[in-house]
């Protein structure tokens, strides 16, 4: 009798879920439960053979990249283009095709769902999702797994998501402002029907409340660079002896120094200025701009990782919450 | 008898082609031609079944884009983002899936060539492609239709290729600078394997000879920020008197200006800049870059058109080559 999923699992004395982690190089498996899988694996002679797995379960061996966002935004976002090429470059060696979708609106949703339930794909990510989204539950109705890029809004059972931690990182930037002797810290939040927005305005507030200062120095920018002008001169108006920003992204970061200069006021000698994503443009500002890296690769290797596991027959895992880290430039 | 691609084209009086080409809503089809081959479809009853024509032609409905970079640069640059989601965008309502595949060394090659050869995708997109590519070749061999990005350095009979116009704006960007009255116009030129690097070179070479000057300020760096910073401070030692640069990229340009103003010369007062490309960076620089637009969007459109022309039959389409245009911002 040929060895299967279940022996090896029954010989090393874990779930089948773990031997799949194991046979598909999840990261979440931990040396001494791999050590004793890949020994059940040789001592019973198993051969995971993807091919021929991928046609007993019917399998193709494809994923599904959606995406949803309009056509003028994405192509100055950094972001999308970064997951989908890391993407891409995770699944190098795995013999998994990656495929591209566009879905923009209901009725591209229900197609999409369509083509995903008649077995084109084994799975989906979601490089992003808004509020109102109704895409992951029709793929997680039609028992497809799926993955998101970010927190969703409101939890959906079974779906799994990989966020980097926003609310630590704008933390983080908001105190690095505190900590440098700043006094009058403001922030240009992001827009608050996105998780990202609502998570980094709350780590600034977290900041200057745990330093015991009113959090209330607050314009709402939309992520664009133009917005984040705009919500820099209503800050000067305000507040004329702000003293520091915190921009929930490089965008409207690089908008605010714009302003800033603009109004004669030295970055970072008189207003200092931290950013959040850490894109391109970040190095390029002038002065290059201080911000919070946000892991964008890591962001999208973990996707993939999760996908390729509960493709594999893993139960859906718990959300990544991936940490955020402070690069120091000189605009603060 | 039902009706066919050949008693429609007889129909029409054209060719099986350029029915194809219609049906496949090619965009190099006359008003005219377009008229006379629909209304013979609608003579005949002429219905064309994708699904159907898929079945009988073992067609995937998709499509492969491949690219090649190495990891570190491609985050970096937003070409390779933007074609991908171009492509995306272009394949909207066709009902052609694709499919990106990575395949960065010799033996990826192969691989990919086995891959399509075995008709898991109707034709292949090349991102970008470098002198000693073996896989265009490979693909051409086993009879894949296949379209490059940027014109190969040795024409390959029955590869067609979607260049932008680098000569004439590079040619663009030099003639601004010289009617602007400046006299001592540098370059800081491209890698010359590569085509974009020697047709930028040649562009600039023709407005200086074309102005009755030399055209020998010529530093050259790798299309890298880094490699324009060393670029021009190479200009700088070898040229004081210099008072316009070209740089065959926006990458290097922002890389030059920088340099410059800590060299003390004020862009654009002691020195105009002018970059290539009109990456989102340029809107970005201090002060905002002049440069030369390259239409990606456009030619990731024109070659998934060519692409899906060419699979519904077409012959080889002639290179195309898309016109660029000069924005001006405040560096020149």
């Amino acid at each position: 009798m040929k060895p299967t999923l279940d022996t090896v699992a029954a010989e090393a004395g874990v779930s089948r879920a773990t031997v799949s982690r194991v046979i598909n190089g999840s990261p979440r498996v931990s040396p001494e439960v791999k050590t004793a899988v890949q020994a059940a694996i040789a001592a019973l002679g198993y051969v995971p053979n993807r091919a021929a797995r991928s046609l007993a379960m019917r399998r193709t061996d494809s994923i599904a990249l959606v995406m949803r966002e309009p056509d003028a935004t994405v192509l100055n976002d950094p972001y999308l283009g970064n997951i989908i090429i890391a993407t891409s470059q995770t699944l190098i060696d795995t013999g998994v095709q990656l495929v591209l979708v566009n879905a923009q609106n209901t009725a591209e949703h229900a197609q999409l769902a369509d083509y995903v339930r008649s077995g084109h794909v084994d799975g989906v990510l979601l490089a992003s999702m808004h509020d109102d989204d109704p895409l992951p539950r029709l793929l997680l109705e039609a028992g497809i797994p799926t993955v998101v890029g970010g927190r969703p809004s409101r939890p959906l059972p079974g779906l799994s998501y990989v966020d980097c931690d926003n609310e630590g990182g704008a933390q983080l930037a908001a105190e690095r402002l505190l900590s440098a002797g700043r006094r009058r810290v403001a922030t240009i939040a992001g827009p608050q029907d996105m998780t990202a927005g609502i998570d980094r305005l709350a780590g600034y507030r977290n900041a200057l409340t745990g330093a015991g200062r009113k959090a209330d120095r607050v314009a709402h920018g939309d992520f664009t660079r133009e917005s984040g002008q705009q919500a820099m001169a209503e800050l000067l108006t305000r507040y004329p002896d702000v003293d520091a920003v915190f921009a929930a992204n490089d965008m409207m970061a690089a908008g605010a120094i714009r302003v800033l200069r603009d109004a004669g006021r030295k970055v970072p000698t008189d207003v200092s200025v931290v950013g959040f994503d850490d894109i391109e443009l970040a190095r390029h500002t002038e002065p290059p701009l201080t911000t919070i890296h946000q892991p964008i690769v890591d962001q999208a290797r973990t996707m993939t990782e999760l996908l390729l596991t509960q493709i594999g027959g893993d139960p859906v895992a718990d959300p990544v919450v991936l940490p955020t880290v402070l690069v120091e430039r000189e605009s603060a």
